[in-house]
């Protein structure tokens, strides 16, 4: 299983992927699913990517590959964020047409999700969730964050406390404290966990870390986040109804 | 969708169920999942239904029906609670058998599940789910509850503060808080809530009621839990790596 969120805010983009992937427990194996993508002072692309591990490699393979030619669309080229998008979801539609109907044969399902964000020029930061059929949507001031994977035990703490006048700081706490709820609740999403900002108007990956199972300041976030949430549990008052 | 909660602990059992269930979502209607049986003082059984609401309620029927007649075995009858969850089982075989075929015809999954506790008599209080195989399992200390329907979101709140020697009374406030959780994150979980606890060794559903939206108990807990989450979030320390 995988777990990944990109979160917009004002001040640029935050993006926090796992590397667990599994065919049943007996075949756990480490990969990174958090690709970049840039040009310093020019474009800074990230991708993240959850489902069917060989499609995955398949798209990110293709989008690399596309990019070391400077002759041919790629997100090396691409003229906005929106093309960019785009350019992922006709990259996956192309892997469809070459391999969905073996995996049908198989009984497989093509699937295959990804978030894309980043900031090309003097256009703001944008954040994209691309689909397997390779449509796409973007975030909005409304719903500044996308997850892909296994996203639910994570996502109660975004919606409490994520909007897009949250600090990048802020963005990558909420990101490691959503990381730290899923992980508890489902074993096959693990670290090290890959985590990577865009600050706005960089056009450059400002910071892109590994952060091991062991890491100082996510085993604090674990440790206090925990306790802070058992506190507050015993703080509220109980019901006087069943006595 | 549906979300219920079963959770036993030393002092006995609490149950929480939402009401809402829908197919599509211009087809949402209100309906009870928490069935009482029981018999004061001898025994008390509380089963919760998530699922295909015709599957839910065909089993509801056959059991009520069942526990009208004396002679025959049926919840009101059976001598222990494990035999209650294998009467519970069996009931759904039968439905299996009777519907199964014809749902396949229409593409519809035979898809249910059941929370079944209580006490009988001097055995102490058990819980278990039933699979729409009508296979169970049973909660034990490290495990002390079970969720079916829309589980995730309000999963990872139990997981923290729950153990087998939580209270009564902060066994309902968890559940709340978790029912909480979910009906934030998924617009077809939603009151009235139906919450009843049996209380160990009293054989007895002492507290069963109905939970609005504007409840005073259930919109301090909404709004007193969101501010705890959100101040414990800005206490913590922010990691000091993007900047």
């Amino acid at each position: 299983m995988t777990y990944c969120i990109g979160m917009l805010v004002d001040t640029g983009l935050v993006f926090l992927s796992d590397s667990r992937t599994n065919a049943g427990v007996d075949h756990v194996a480490t990969f990174r699913k958090l690709t970049v993508f840039g040009k310093p002072r020019e474009r800074a692309i990230i991708t993240m990517t959850a489902g069917n591990l060989a499609l995955s490699q398949g798209l990110v393979s293709r989008l690399q590959e596309r990019a070391r030619d400077p002759e041919i669309e790629s997100l090396m080229t691409v003229a906005n964020m929106n093309d960019a998008a785009r350019c992922v979801g006709r990259t996956l539609r192309e892997l469809h047409a070459l391999d969905s109907d073996a995996l049908k044969d198989h009984g497989i399902e093509f699937n295959v999700s990804v978030i894309v964000g980043g900031q090309i020029g003097t256009e703001p930061p944008r954040l994209f969730n691309v689909y397997a059929a390779g449509n796409f949507i973007e975030a909005t001031a409304d719903t500044p964050y996308f997850q892909i994977g296994e996203s639910k035990y994570g996502k109660p703490i975004i919606d409490r406390v994520i909007t897009r006048s949250s600090s990048i700081a802020e963005a990558t706490k909420c990101a490691l404290i959503s990381m730290d709820s899923t992980i508890r609740s489902n074993l096959s999403v693990g670290p090290p966990f890959d985590l990577a900002c865009i600050r706005r108007d960089t056009c450059e990956v400002q910071f892109h870390r590994s952060i091991a199972g062991d890491d100082e300041y996510f085993g604090m976030i674990r440790k206090r986040w925990g306790e802070a949430l058992r506190h507050a549990f015993h703080e509220l008052p109980n019901p006087h109804w069943p006595d």
